[in-house]
């Protein structure tokens, strides 16, 4: 795409109103708009980082075998009644009511509705297991909104819900589950801790936590780098320096990490109140035996940034960069480099790479730059006077500090791998 | 896809309750589940259509060279109260107070939101014309939500906003977003009427309505089938057999359509509130001049089936059918019926063919027939002892009568096209 036709002005400064790093960059470098605190707008750059890291997402659930569902936001009182949680989640769960007097309920989270629908989709054991997931926007009364997009109060969730007869088959798919969110962690550049934590409002068993060691983050966990068992604060006593309880020979470290992912054993807390069962071979009835599975969207996008940046801006991966090849025309737009530029711009296009061809003019090879930085799209072409004399292009790659010059074959071949 | 590994129940029955087509066919055929009016769940199956829908609403909206973007639900009560839309809009907008009685609306559209954003965006005639669109979920406080997808509380919209520096950069736009509608719903199989409209909430001026002619509409609309010409009801006052003013030769026809798109010229009504000014050549200020042009997609999910359907249920288009082919096992799962059909099933996935493989047992051939019919993929194709002996497949349109038999290589040959 061509810079100057998208909503992409970036700031000169951080702005000062925010603390994470996070919002700062996002910001200037114009991925997000803040509308209010934990309410943001995604603007085209950073729209196209939220789908990649959705895509990742859905390709991981779905090679778990799960299907793609779409629930509402706007939950009946009637439905969280239910469980209790109409009373337990009033703290977070925004509400309204319409002029006939209905009350609603925001849904911070889908386990209600979720066994809700079920109760027509299972009957017999032979319908088990399955599972569902969505990528969904969540609301939640947070007061404590300042942390950019790592807490929300109108957020994104892929959150996945499973069926089984019993815990032993959703012992089975929970331990699959993990595996598949390490896996979509680590398309992303991320290295996520599984940390046992407190079953909170979900489940009196202990959960897992998916947990990215940065300074943003809000949670302290123990952590042993030696064989990476890691618990979250809330539920050890153990301290900074004490043994590992698991391997025995490292020592816990004491670091604070954001969580981008969680998985819970929810057994039949949700499925009893609405009567979600099933009949087993012999034709009795049970309860369902569930569990829940999340990822937090706006939250991944925000700790690869928060994870992946250095001075002069962010460092996206490949995998989830808004485009792969930033493409600068340098210098005064003579029709040569404007030439140059395009032809290289519709080659690169019709190949199916992405680019983000900077054709503004009456900026400085400065201000270009610093852009290119802050943006943080991994590989940087650039075309100018310079250049050109050479019959060739520079390439540099926002990690390493050498550029390299390529004629244009061999920068397609390059860029085309 | 297994359909025994889906979200995929069917009813016997159409739902009593209902009293749309698009609601009775959507729910029998597990398409979609109702939480309350106007408020669903997209299955499985129905994800699959809803995501084709978006995606060709996507492919003619990028084409327009327009960027996609993603604002969000919930809005601060100052951004609607400079426009005096908090007031005018007060029927339709759920509202909410958090603890610190800060108040919110649920946002019915996004003119006041984008207006405001767009003021980092635009600063001079250099940075117009520019556009914006995004998918994303509304809210509307609606009493007769009882249309199936056709009318909801919680529903999804494409709005796609524009920028001008004057009426003749957003006219020439106006006509091309036009023009990509026309691509959007024809692709789909849908002949929607480009109806003259108020400009309601939106604008002074006429605006544009795209009308699909179906029972199941609410507005009435003079049509004329010569040259197509097709005015509101609300806006003439031309009666059924008129001459029509356009072209003079045909009549003007009563029909009932369902309004599946809306295109509005803004004018400076929502750039003034917020100061979204740009600069011309000469250094003066104006107003920004505004476009807002609205797709609903469930709505569009709706009105296929209102459109495209007979007495044994939906015959989805294929560009938004939620797979292409529809593999239908039948009789008795003999080793050898399973092994026939899952490797037909396993060559067609391969090479990238959608197919859904009723791989259910102990169910009649009339019985996966029915379902087959209900849920309406355009290609049928069924393995049975019968087509075993021949060494063939059978493979039947679900919009024709007759079937035909295929060897295996003839019917990969012909479903790879």
């Amino acid at each position: 795409m061509k810079q100057s036709e998208l909503f992409l002005k970036t700031q000169k400064e951080f702005p000062k109103d925010e603390v994470a790093y996070n919002a700062k960059a996002l910001t200037r470098g114009n991925f997000i708009y803040k509308l209010m605190a934990g309410v943001h707008a995604y603007l085209p750059l950073g729209f196209r980082v939220r789908t990649k890291v959705e895509r990742i997402i859905r390709e991981e659930m779905n090679a778990l075998g799960s299907a793609e569902v779409l629930m509402p936001a706007l939950h009946p009182k009637a439905s969280w009644e239910r469980t209790g949680r109409w009373e337990g989640l009033k703290k977070i769960m925004y509400r309204l009511k319409d002029e006939a007097g209905h009350e609603f309920g925001l849904g911070p989270t889908h386990e209600e509705i979720v066994a809700e629908l079920a109760r027509f989709e299972i009957f017999s054991y032979e319908d088990l297991p399955k599972s569902v997931y969505q990528i969904q926007t969540k609301f939640r009364n947070e007061p404590r909104a300042k942390s950019g997009l790592l807490r929300g109060r109108e957020f994104s969730m892929k959150d996945l819900y499973s069926f089984h007869t019993d815990e032993d088959s959703l012992a089975e798919f929970y331990e699959r589950a993990k595996e598949a969110y390490k896996k979509v962690f680590a398309r992303m550049g991320l290295t996520a801790y599984v940390t046992e934590a407190s079953g909170g409002d979900f489940s009196k068993q202990f959960s897992h936590e998916f947990m990215v060691e940065t300074e943003a983050g809000e949670d302290e966990v123990m952590l042993c780098r030696a064989c990476q068992f890691a618990q979250n604060r809330e539920i050890t006593a153990a301290k900074a320096g004490d043994k590992c309880p698991s391997c025995t020979k490292g020592k816990l470290e004491s670091v604070t990490c954001v969580e981008v992912g969680n998985i819970f054993k929810l057994g039949t807390k949700f499925s009893s109140p609405v009567k979600l069962h099933y009949k087993d071979n012999k034709g009795e009835e049970h309860p369902v035996v569930m569990g829940s599975y999340g990822i937090g969207v706006d939250r991944l996008v925000g700790t690869i940034v928060e994870v992946s940046h250095d001075d002069k801006g962010i460092i996206w991966p490949e995998s989830v960069a808004p485009f792969a090849v930033h493409l600068l025309a340098l210098g005064a737009m003579t029709p040569d480099l404007k030439k140059t530029a395009e032809a290289l711009y519709t080659t690169l296009e019709a190949k199916g790479i992405e680019v983000l061809y900077d054709d503004r003019e009456g900026l400085s090879a400065g201000e270009k730059f610093n852009d290119a930085d802050l943006i943080g799209i991994p590989l940087r072409v650039v075309v100018s006077g310079k250049t050109m004399e050479q019959g060739k292009f520079e390439l540099k790659r926002r990690n390493e500090k050498e550029a390299r010059m390529m004629t244009e074959k061999e920068l397609v071949a390059y860029l085309a791998k």
